[in-house]
This record gives structure tokens, sequence and C-alpha cells, in this order.
């Protein structure tokens, strides 16, 4: 996949529509960031989203969202490991307080200048909470688009992209019973992709559920010609336990981080601060599973070979 | 149907889904309105949006859509024969200049306010422009939301309401061709009514067309066990012809009005100013069809009676 | 002051400036208003804003802001003791939750169609907090420019206008010290008031500082010649104690009811239920105090007077 | 000046008051950028702001704003001279159409993923227009703080900063006359100049009035006891001529290029193409004045030197 194939792939622009990122970025232009940044991993690593997951004492976002060296709001304005994208359409934190439901906050703007988002993460302290930026790879800049998504109690966001996703949009989303279908209020993959999940069995078996998914879609663009990657890392969480997923069918999946420290576990697209020592990488093709007071790592490409059996 | 109702029926509350118009608004309330309003009509003209249509010697939008006294901006704030509906939910307008395709400006603050709208509609001048503003039923407001839409040469808006369309939108956007759903950016079923009738050559024969697809979404609601009306009020241009809608199969669609003057034809939900002399309304179960020299009604009634034999 | 007169005479229209509230509503829409609606109150007692405060037992906001007959958040689109006033020019809540300084959320958009201010109030969970809706005099629609406004550990929210007051603005704003101008984000009178205020000691003593502040105002207009009448209803407090105002130079203040129940204080500009038996109204030209278990009602017009012996 | 200060030095995040860019930059990810980037530029020619004027031939927007390889959008995304900020805090169009008085379409979202902006570029063909998109130094997010400002036929837009401007405000604000100053609407320094050198003579003497408004804040910044620098790259138009302007107290304004070509006069605060052959710097203290049909440099620093004498 050259440099410039990553902004326009996943458009509708041929579709003379309006869409996120409307105006091409040259060949030019990469290549100047190419040079200056770190061209071997414009490939495979191109950051689409950034996000952060936590699970542990009740910690103010701010914490751990806004303050650290290289804080999630940071990546909006510049993704250090990524290098390739601003992600400055929109951003959203989910978080888990009293209620069964969590809390939701999602906005347009850049993560960067929120007010609100600053004084939110300072007043909300969260045994769970998820908070993501986002890099549009084609669809609509609104609240509606931008992650986590809520379903009842469940929260889900995702950094990835579906290759040739325009052509297989019908299909994926004619997967998705009425009951959920009607629940889609978005137009993006990302949603669709957790609101057949969640038909798949999210609720109950994350990981099985997520594997039948990813297998699901993988069916369907070997169906539809596509030869473009499926690449795929997300958290999702049911108030109580915590999973993350880092899988692509090229072996090639965007970054996934996991640390086990501060009374609880962070889940990250990339390190938040300097301290590499905590740092783990979720391995390609597994999962991250913290259920009580277990973390551990399940292998998703065996789900999904025990599925093709 | 209760005063209350219109405020939920079409909503996606039972979903506890984030949707627009989120807080239910009181039977008491209604009430109040209802004696010093129009009580009659609250029941079959419930006002859901308010919109504008110009076609003739080029005209600033700013003399129709902002300077008359029931200006379309002032209806944002006080529509004066519905009464019941403030129409803050976004707007937009579209409208031709120099290429075929036309310009688009759509924003979801409340029309009164924007300062952007005052300044473009002060400086565009047009032979032909839509103006929308936005009550929404049930959809969230963001711009894809917003009328009119365009696709290619055309432009469409709509004002109305599908009965029950939650129970209803899968089945409506199944019958939706591959190559039109991909240019669907937003939620609303105004669009999907849109995309539809395009498939039933809106391009080519406006009238009969948008009677098939009326009558296809009459069928759908039939199949679905819906009891609620179908109303709707309507306008498309391919940049040349104006076509304008007036049905609902409970014979009370919303109010829909036209006048030959100024050199050229409007076409309004509801006058825009005194000078009620000038006002003729749509016939009810009609099309206005205004096409090189010549404005006539057509009956769109006929047109669906002729399908049925 | 004529029905019409409100509408423009605090507007920076005649500057032919971006403001708010762009479109002059017509006189006749105006007249067709008060038929319907209450004639007698136009003149005195026209809602600007809508606004509650709450202190006492941790209650959710929801409960409060979202959920009554008469909420907050349906007096944005209806306010019923104005009737002729749509509150949708932005709105705001804040909130003390772990920290002594307060949680703050404001956003542009009418607050019936803000998701994220629903999801906040159905989280928060707070023993004191302030909320407003906010319907523009003139001042453009920015977050900077909505309610409330913060200061440290302080929340001021205001109902009300100045009479004339472009005329007035650079005088009242030089009153305001260097270190409290440097706060100033937006570019309302309210603001101002707030500024003002502080330097006058309104953390120190609430009731006397805002006397004098008040009269140091309606000094001000006396000197530019102004006539108009200067209204004002507020609320303020340290996190700890609540203070409400209601005065107005001609006797005819905005509304401000307050009820004691419920494990705690309400003050809001017009009650949000039925039960008419429990509000009380808070008499013209006074203060209401609640601090420690006490609450009770200061004169501030006597206030004002010792100021003047 | 250290990379971490143009971040931090503007703002006001001492005041613990909501702002743009809420988060600070840590110098770790600086010193990642400089090595990267061009380290011997971070100090003197920080880009906070993009912008191109154009005066010729009429000429669509999109052909010069959106259309070419390094274009105003591009630059919101990926400033090329620059390096060091995404320009995503909002931008501004202004255009001379059918009226002496010019459009304006402002937005606080990044101009890359503005629909609206697509579209009305496109639609837009104009003989003189000004674009800009904003990088904040701590005035909020607001359409009206961002660029270009209106006055009556006027137009005005600007890259740079005023340092120390906080420590400046109140003075700067007080030599706006009263009836300039009623015509503010925003928080802006840039508005604030516009203003002072619209009372300093704009209209009449484009070049001795601006000459005039340097010198003035320059003293000021001297009375305050001030070392950080005045640097300052501008545009203004009375919708016949165009005049930019590059100066700066320690010699180091922002880049500033023109280029005579397709029937027009282009002016950018970098070049918009490759074609590096066409582009010319406008002299640093000098004045562009394309008045009639010529095109010409004078120097500012001269003008302010007489002043001096």
């Amino acid at each position: 996949m050259s440099g410039a194939a990553f902004v326009g792939e996943a458009r509708f622009d041929r579709n003379d529509l309006p869409v996120n990122r409307l105006f091409t970025v040259p060949e030019t232009m990469l290549s100047l960031k190419t040079i200056s940044g770190a061209p071997t991993r414009l490939g495979p690593t191109i950051a689409m989203c950034r996000f952060l997951a936590y699970r542990g004492q009740p910690a103010f976002l701010a914490d751990l969202v806004c303050a650290p060296a290289r804080s999630l709001v940071h990546q909006s304005l510049h993704a250090a490991e990524a290098k390739t994208e601003t992600n400055g359409d929109g951003f959203g934190v989910g978080w888990y307080g009293e209620r069964p439901e969590p809390g939701l906050y999602r906005e347009v703007r850049p993560a960067w200048s929120d007010e609100n988002l600053r004084s939110l993460c300072e007043q909300v302290r969260s045994r769970l909470f998820f908070a993501h930026v986002r890099a549009s790879t084609g669809t609509s800049t609104t609240r509606a688009n931008c992650h986590p998504f809520v379903h009842g109690r469940h929260l889900f966001m995702h950094n990835g992209q579906i290759g040739g996703y325009p052509r297989l949009k019908r299909r994926l989303e004619a997967l998705i019973p009425d009951e959920l279908y009607d629940r889609r209020v978005g137009t993006t993959d990302s949603e669709a992709i957790f609101l057949l999940a969640l038909a798949q069995g999210l609720e109950d078996d994350p990981v099985s559920a997520m594997a039948r998914t990813l297998k699901l879609i993988r069916g369907l663009m070997n169906d539809a010609g596509i030869d473009e990657a499926l690449r795929f890392t997300a958290a999702f969480t049911d108030g109580e336990s915590l999973f993350a997923y880092r899988w692509a069918c090229d072996g090639q999946p965007p970054t996934l981080y996991f640390r086990e420290a501060e009374g609880g576990l962070l889940v990250v697209s990339e390190p938040i601060d300097d301290k590499a020592r905590g740092w783990r990488e979720v391995p390609k093709g597994c999962s991250l599973v913290a259920r009580g007071d277990t973390v551990s790592v399940q292998c998703l490409n065996e789900a999904m070979d025990r599925l093709a059996a």
C-alpha cells in the first residue's frame, strides 16, 4: 500500500458526497513526512485513531487522559508512534459511575481544544473508562460517529479499518438483526462491527464472539473480491470485565499496549509516557482479557482457526 | 392522535439511544399551547419542518429567506401556521450558481442565530434555491440529517413523517439499490425516501416516480401492520424544473402554498408575509410542476391510482 | 416598553455585526403572540433565560434538570411562564463533586437536543449545582457566553438585562480590575457583572457586594443617560452557600421561585412542576441566602439604600 | 525562546480558565519534532496560522483554497513550512461578490473536514478573497475569534503574536475608540489590532496607519516591560486594493510570499504548490501594496522610523 493510498482508500470521495477529510493529501506531502518520520511503519501501522482504556482503582480521567506526557489529548494533536495523523475528527469518553449504564461524552471538535472535556476529566473519577480520539477514514464527523459506542451497559471502541468497506457496507449491515439495527445512529464501520459482534454473542463470550465477527467480515470481503486488509484493534467492556483485541488478516494490526500498575490496568494504542519499562505489547492475533483479579492474553487466531475447522 | 403523541411517536426513545428532542414534553404543556394556539389543527397538521423553494429571476436569498415578515428564519423560532413547533434542529440552503451542481450549506445550530447563514444569504443570488428549517422527529441533529439533500445536480427537501418509521427502516433501506445506498450519509427517513425515489426514476419522471415511491412505502407500512399515517410534503429539482408534492394517506398532508410573482415562483410550507392575496394552496394529493415557462398542478392521487390498477 | 422593543433594544444590529438572533421579529408576530399569550406580562417579565440552582442531599442532575414536567430542558423549548421565548441559544451546567472547583459543561446547541447533556445529567450526582438555558439578548452564541460562569470555586448565572448595555460596555469593563479582566473569556454583560461583583467583594459578602455592584451599574446608566431598565435575577455560590438575587430598578425584576423539599433547596426562574403549593416567590428587591442549615430572605433594596446614605 | 515556550507563552493557562489548546505539550514531544523537522526555525518562525489572499480575475475559491497540492486546506492538517503546527482551531473565508460588503464564512471545526467549506469554495467565484486557517495561541475557538474579520467593506486577517498579550490586553483595548470597540465581538489580539488600526486610519492610508498601530503596540509592550517579540504578518483590503504586511520587532516575522500569475495576485503564508519559481518573499519589514494595476513593495520599517523621528 502506498503512502497516498491510506488517505483515499476508505473514502466515499468517488461518490462526490460530503465526507470527512474532504481534500486529498498529495503524494509529495506524504513523502516529505516519510522522510522526517518513520518510513518503514507507514504501511502496516498507519494510525487511524488512538484510544485508552482503564480498569482498576477509581481514578480521575484527567490523570490518565490529559496529564501524561504523551496523553491521549496530546496524541489528538501529535500521535508519536504513528506520526502520519492528526486525530482531530472528534473524540469521546465513556465511563462507569453509580449506574450500570456508562456516561458518554462525544464531540466533533478536536480534543485538544475542548474545555468541556478538560472539565469533565477533572471531575469524573471512575473505576472503568474508555477514551478515544478519532481520525476519520471517510465517514463524516458527527457525534454519532465518534467512539466509544454504547449499548446498554456496554462500551466499545475501535481503531482500524475494513478494506473496501464501501463495497461491503450493505452486506455487513444486512447481518445485523433488526432489534440491533434499530440502535444504529451513525454511519461508521466501527459501529456496524460492534452491532454485528453483539449479534454474535459479544455480551456472553467476548473473545469467541469477536473471532466469529472478524471471520464473518473476512468472508464478506472474500466474497466481494476485496484484496485490501482487515485490520482491527478494539476494546470492549460490560462495565465489569475489560477485553482488548489486536488482529489483522495480513499480520499487521495497529499497535496495542498494556500496563498493570497504579492500581489498575491501562490499555492503549501507544504508550502515554516515557516509562517504557512497564509497557507490554498485546501480541498480534491476541486478546487481552481482564476479568476479576486476573489479566490474561488469549489467542484470537486460535479461536478463529477453531471456527474454520 | 393526542397532543402528546406527536412528540413521542416517531422517536427512538424506547431504544434508550441518543436521539434528538431527548426529553418528552408533558401533556400539560401541550394543553396550554392548544388553548392559545389552533387546537383543531394539532392532530393532522403538525408542523415538523418548514421550507421554501424559489425558481425565477435571480434573487438574493436574503430577500426571500431572511427579510420577509414571516420569513423562514423567523419560522425557525416561531412557525405561525403551526404554533406547536420551534424549528431549531438545524437548517440548510441549497442553490444553483455557475455550476450544474448546487451549493449546499447545512448546519446543526438554529437558523435564527447563524451568522454564516445571514452572510451567505446576503451574498448569494440565484435563479433556483431551496431553504429548510428542521424540527427533528427523532433522528439526531447532524449536518448529514439536515435538508436539502443533494444528489449530483438534484436537490430534495421534505416535511412530514412516515408513521412507525423505526419498524420500517430496514425494509425501506433494503429497497435502495447499492449504488444509491452508498450515497447515504445520514440516518433520516427523508434521505431514504429521496434515494428510493431516485431509484424509482425521480430524475426522469418526477411525479410518477414519487407516486411509485409513496405507494411502495405505503405498502411496506401495511405489511408491517402500521396504523399511523404517511404524510408527505416535499420539493425536488434537477436544477432546471421545480416539483413540489403534497400528499397523505389520511387526507391530511402538511400545508403547502405557492405564489407566482416577483419574477418567479415561490413554494412554501406557510406564507412568508401578510399578503394573503397572492398565496394559493397546493391541493391535497397534488403535485406542483414548474417546467419551462409553465406552472401546473398535477394530480398525485390519480398517478397513484393508475399504479394500483 | 413595547412588545417589539425587547427583541431589538439590547442588540448590536445597528452595528451591522454578526450577532445572535440575527433577524428581527416583526411586530405582527409579537402581536399574535400577545393575543394568545399573557399580554400583561409582556412588558415587565420578559424571560431572557431560565435557570435552576440546587443545594442539598446529593441528587442526580437528571432528576431535577431533565425529568420534571416543566424541567429546565423543557423550558429550553417552551418556557411556560414567559411564553415569549425559546431558550435555544446554548446552555450550561455547573456542579460540585470531589474537588473544590466545580465541573462545567456548556454548549451552543439547544439543550433539548444535546445527548451529552442527557448522559451527564444521568451520571452526575451532586450536592450543589446550577443549570441554565440561554436566550441571547444580542451577544453571540459561544460556549464562553453561556452560563454558568466559573471563577475558582465560584459559580454565577444570570437572567436579566442591563438597559442600553452597548452604550455602557466600556465603562463597565473599565471598573473590572486587571487581574479579573484577564479572566474574561466571553463578551456578555452577565460575565462582566460577575467579574465586577467579584471585585466588589462577592466572595466575602455576597449580598452587600451585589448591592454595590447593582448600584455601580445603575450609576453608570444614569451617567450615560440611559432610560431603560436594569433588571436582574441571578444565583451565586462558593461551593458551600447559595445566594439568589431578584432586583430591578423599575420594580419589575424577572420571576424567581424557591422550594425547600426533597432534602434540599431548589431555586428556579419558574416552577418546574405543577405542585404549586411548595413554591414561594423570592420577593422583589430581595436576596435568598442559604447558608449552613438556614434559608433566609434578605432585603437587597435596604442594602442598596444603606449605600446611598 | 525554547521549543516548549511557544505553546505556553501566549496562553491564559495560568489563569486556570477555559482556553484553547488546553493541554501543554511536553518538551520531549517537541524535541522529537525538532529532530525530524526544521530545528533552526522553531524559534523565530513558529507558524500560528496560515492564510491566503487573492486579487485578480474572478476565480473559484476551490481552485486556490482547496485544489493546490499544498493548499490552505492541506495546511490546516499539515503546514509544510512550519511543521510545528496543525491549524485546526477554526477557519474562515471572506469574499467580494455583488455587494460592497464581503461575504463571510467562519467555523470552529477544522477546515479539512468541513463539507460546507468545500461546497462554498466550489460555488463562489470572486475577484478578491481571503482565506485563513487558525492555530490558536490561547483564545478560545469560537467563530468570532476566527479570521478574517470584517468591518463594513473591509477585511483583515492576521498571523503572528503580541508577546505578553494578556498583560497588555486592557491597555490595547483602551486605545480603541468607543464606536469601534462596540464592534468587537470576539476576544483575540488580532481583532483588537484590526480595530486599533482602523482607529489609526487604516481605511485611508493602510501602510502608514499600520506602521502607527505597530508602533503604538510596541510602545505599550515597552511600558509593560515585556521582552517577548511582536511578530506580525497580515492582509487587509477595502474590497478594491490589497495590502499585506510582514514585520517583527526582532527581525523575525512569519513568512509571507506572493506570486503574480494566473490573472491575479496571490499572497500566502507559504507557497501552495511546488512551483517554487513563481513565488517571491515579501521582504521583512515591508508591505505589499496592490492598487489599480500595480503591485509594489513599500518599506514598513521606514514608515515606522519616520514616526519615530
